[in-house]
């Protein structure tokens, strides 16, 4: 069950970072949209890294193929395999590591837990895994496109101290590597990574993501909340420390009379709420942010200790983003997506579909 | 599933704020622990409204009833089911919003996804359903105890603008009613919330938890992460909107360098991971902030419309707290019990049990 | 998770059969549906032990009260608990056999399995249980009902070696304490059960039922198929021992050519298959059988061990049925309805809803 | 979670007959299992078609890959995917029938259920799926073995009216293409056979197995009894329309005095319980019978409709087996191998895991 996401929508992943692949099996997709590698492909490269200097240098083609669940190019109901064969994978860069325990990764976890562990690459603990999240939410974002007309755009919000969504505009954020909505701050964060990188230092993100056009209604409580799913979605991504939904932890310095979004005849007044009510999606945008912590892979030595439980200093000489939450970016969009078409689905279950037309505000 | 918390030690809730009575069912708990029907009344007046001038005036006496699993004194291993008769339910107040939305509440979105809903106090999504989480949780806490010295301790961090816990003594906790840490901030809380009583306003927490002694191992990656269901477990609480592991948002702006905690023969240096990396806890404590917003219930009147569409003003004149976040306190400790003990269990299952001795860091 | 029956209707029981009460959480049921306990009474009545000098003489008033998920006689789409308070368990008639295992009961297994027991009734494991799944069906078949049409009867096929439904009328079922569907062959059930009773012995029985107007395509292949589910869902069944579909075990001598169900431009030529095919159903009546074993508590002495190992001769004295097959129609029939309606559900979410004209054979 | 068996331990299948490739991926699966594709690989060419004339022609090599979840030869704690590629798939064989019904396929209930459906070789309701069931049972039977000592026999009870089993020697089992456990009879059943495959008809058969050395405790009452999950598994076999335990479908005209199974010092003194009582493992053998119907797939003519509703007659000229139920025993083997393992893991989560010693019957 544990590397299962969601509850009617079961998408289960697979593979380590320098295995032969990595794949992820789709359960409960409906039957009959209309889907091929390449779309998947253009999202995973979206994703992909090795995609700007600022990322990971490692160039994996994502040459996603479909096995299963498909038949002339649709969806037939029966479980979707997607899979990609890892072909830059050069574990010689990890060999030195195999007995020490990297400060910040789960290297000391994962060996407690199992007793073994793949070193290479981080095996099973590598954002590689994430690759899959994107190829299973290419299928649902575009049935939430089509079914619902949901769109899911994220962005960087913040940049270690760099503010970077003071001015936001939807159109700029796939313009640049730094998937920033202010064509302003390009420049500054261009030269802001140029720093970090020649310091041999890494510095965490934050990251925002807002779904549009999610129907009133989804979200079970009170276990299934959809802002609790949409919390763990977001946890389960490698290196996230913090959620927040609508006004988060600004709330707890809000007041009630600020907080509360009052409605009128033609709707909700203000979003602090961030489109969630009691676990129920309002209608309103859903709007969430994310916190990254900075890469623990660096060049600057750390002290650790081995297996044995020597001390030894460590250094990590391979290919590592100065800042994951930059390619994480398309990863919190793939799991807001996933996460509502779950709770559209389970929604269906209970109550049937929604209605066609949504409620006009407050109906 | 949906009232369902928990992959292997299942929880399931139910009741409504002013039916007749709430209840749960555990099933999974292991056999053999000696648990009272008072051991689980003193979990429930510790959180119970009414407890001080500062929370909802609602008493309610929380007879908790033991209906089954359990034999002279001890679980048997099968369900236990907890009930707890309402009492001091005052539907009357709540007639005259019975067809109005309140902001900053679920009347909305219950209505609009269910097309029905118990609109007295509440009904399910009322903080009435979550006397039932610190009643499973006592069994929980007292098992975890015993069986692997988790102590699990919740406390004020911040009322409002106001911050509580810069000094910190966990003796302090339970002699006030903020469950401050922070003797000397109590008068001054106790003045804050006094203005904010007249005002007739109300206003967020931050609240802390912290578990310490949870073995090494716990948490199974990559959609079951100890963190990740940390993060659904807080989120499905009432009125929280944001969660954070260890540094949290706090990250974001971290250097890598410093995030990252270092281990030396004798332990780790820091830790700022929380306890957990990759998902799984690290064997340090496990620490996590949780954002409490605001009450919406306010004597303040608000707009909003009713189920007909007409813009209404509301004022709601029941018995609320001014900041909920206080009485969530309890709550909160109980969902990481709750977790911790879920993830003991199902680590059990996959690799046996964890070792009688605790591994020296790092061996 | 192991008290909890259905994929997204969920039906979480719980209670001994000597505890203080038994009963059960309905979660995920569609809101919008009007009940009553009186119509669950209904239900509980025509399982009751008691209703003939042929079963149990344990006379429970069955009084249900529903807790929680109903509002102004309407589900509302939350947990729906219902609760029976046990009045006529009398422990005393359970004393002797405290430290003895019943040869055929659960005696033996909870033992080593928990290291604790409720023996009082059999605890866990006693029939009692059953009267919530009664309970939970009673919402099921009215749901069914009016939403699909679909009805479900459930009879005596065979009580020992004697056949009852050679001939087959469906209004005779309810007419006489057997659920025999042949009026002719109750005065030959009468004079066989009073030699058993005379002799102190008991013996198994066969359990038909059926299920009309179950729409094509509810089933979810290949390891929620809606034959798997049944058979699982009749196999928790106390004293079950085998499951049939359709043909069942009479297929393993059949011909393909006289086995596969032809079809012409006005349906099924057949039904071997007994309703489903790969695992969905198939729009033609689901049928099945189930075999219930001899009741193992009996006036006749039996050899057996107590739990220090030492031999120990055995004599129930309780009151007990000498067939408990007979009772066990309703909660077949029960089974059977929860099955559907969770596969129903299960269906909408991924395909959504049926169609509301059941497509002609073979659209 | 429909394509997924298991509850702890998690298996889910993918592919379709005529796709790219078929697989599995095992979650919860314990690290440090010694592991390699041949060992898979031997347990797949015991399953395979085309191993005797009886069965299919089609010609698999069985080439399984383990794309993720060891390293060095060892299960890590992972997801383990298997992988194999479909080879020999003549998707022009079933070209013709692309529009038609086949009688007792799943046909004309994917039509309907998903409104699009792979129909080469029957896509995804065909037998090809099980391989996977039995790879993934390959490492849970080693496992088995290794940890308890359990040990998995299944075999050809009946072929037809052929009653296969009266003599019992374990030993002939795999020496004849039947799995018949009586080398005296092999001469008559390929006599049968033979009549058979020149009638152009088929036939049903009767499958048992048997497992040992399962420990006393498995099996978490009372939805998720062992014989319940049991049945559920061998029901989810295709073409397998009954199943029993123990006495099974005897057991309606026993005697409860004959049925129930006495208790001495040395042990139980009988077996028709099955080695479950109460939905919990008595530590005796599990014993149980699945009964399969006849192939569908017949050269001789069938009349159906096709999807415009008009009559046709059908031949079904592609490879078939003239008894499924012949091929079917290690796949029976497998999903009891399964069904074991995963209750002995659920059994550590609650209980701790079984003593290294089992307990002296009666204990």
């Amino acid at each position: 069950m544990s590397n299962t996401f969601g509850r009617v929508l079961c998408v289960t992943t697979f593979g380590e970072s320098h295995g032969p692949a990595i794949g992820c099996v789709i359960d409960g997709f409906p039957p009959g949209l209309e889907i091929g590698a390449d779309e998947i492909h253009a999202h995973l490269m979206r994703r992909a890294t090795g995609q700007s200097r600022w990322t990971s240098q490692r160039r994996e083609a994502e040459d996603v193929q479909i096995l299963s669940g498909t038949f002339e190019g649709r969806t037939t109901g029966t479980p979707i395999a997607l899979l990609i064969h890892n072909t830059d994978a050069r574990s010689k860069d990890y060999s030195r590591i195999a007995a020490q325990f990297r400060p910040g990764h789960a290297d000391y976890t994962y060996h407690h837990k199992y007793g073994i562990r793949d070193y290479r690459g981080g095996g099973r603990s590598s954002a590689r895994e994430t690759a899959m999240r994107v190829a299973a939410a290419a299928l649902a974002r575009k049935y939430l496109k089509q079914q619902l007309g949901v769109e899911i755009t994220g962005w960087l919000a913040q940049l270690g101290e760099e503010v970077c969504d003071e001015h936001f505009d939807a159109a700029v954020i796939d313009t640049n590597p730094f998937f920033c909505p202010d064509a302003g701050r390009v420049p500054v964060l261009e030269e802001y990574m140029k720093r970090l990188w020649k310091s041999g230092d890494s510095v965490g993100a934050l990251v925002k993501a807002r779904a549009t056009a999610v129907p009133v209604g989804l979200g079970a409580p009170v276990y299934a909340k959809l802002d609790g799913d949409l919390a763990a979605a977001m946890m389960s991504i490698n290196a996230v420390k913090g959620v927040e939904i609508g006004a988060g932890f600004g709330s707890v310095a809000q007041k009630g009379t600020e907080h509360r979004d009052e409605i009128s005849p033609t709707g909700f007044e203000s979003n602090h709420a961030g489109g969630v009510l009691g676990g129920i999606s309002t209608g309103q945008p859903l709007e969430l942010a994310v916190a990254f912590k900075p890469t623990s892979s660096l060049r600057l030595p750390g002290r650790t200790v081995d297996a044995a439980g020597e001390p030894v200093e460590i250094v990590t000489t391979g290919r590592h983003d100065p800042c994951v939450g930059i390619r994480a970016i398309p990863i919190v969009e793939s799991m807001l997506a996933l996460t509502i078409m779950d709770h559209y689905l389970l929604h269906r279950a209970q109550c049937g579909d929604v209605p066609p037309q949504q409620p006009r505000i407050p109906g």
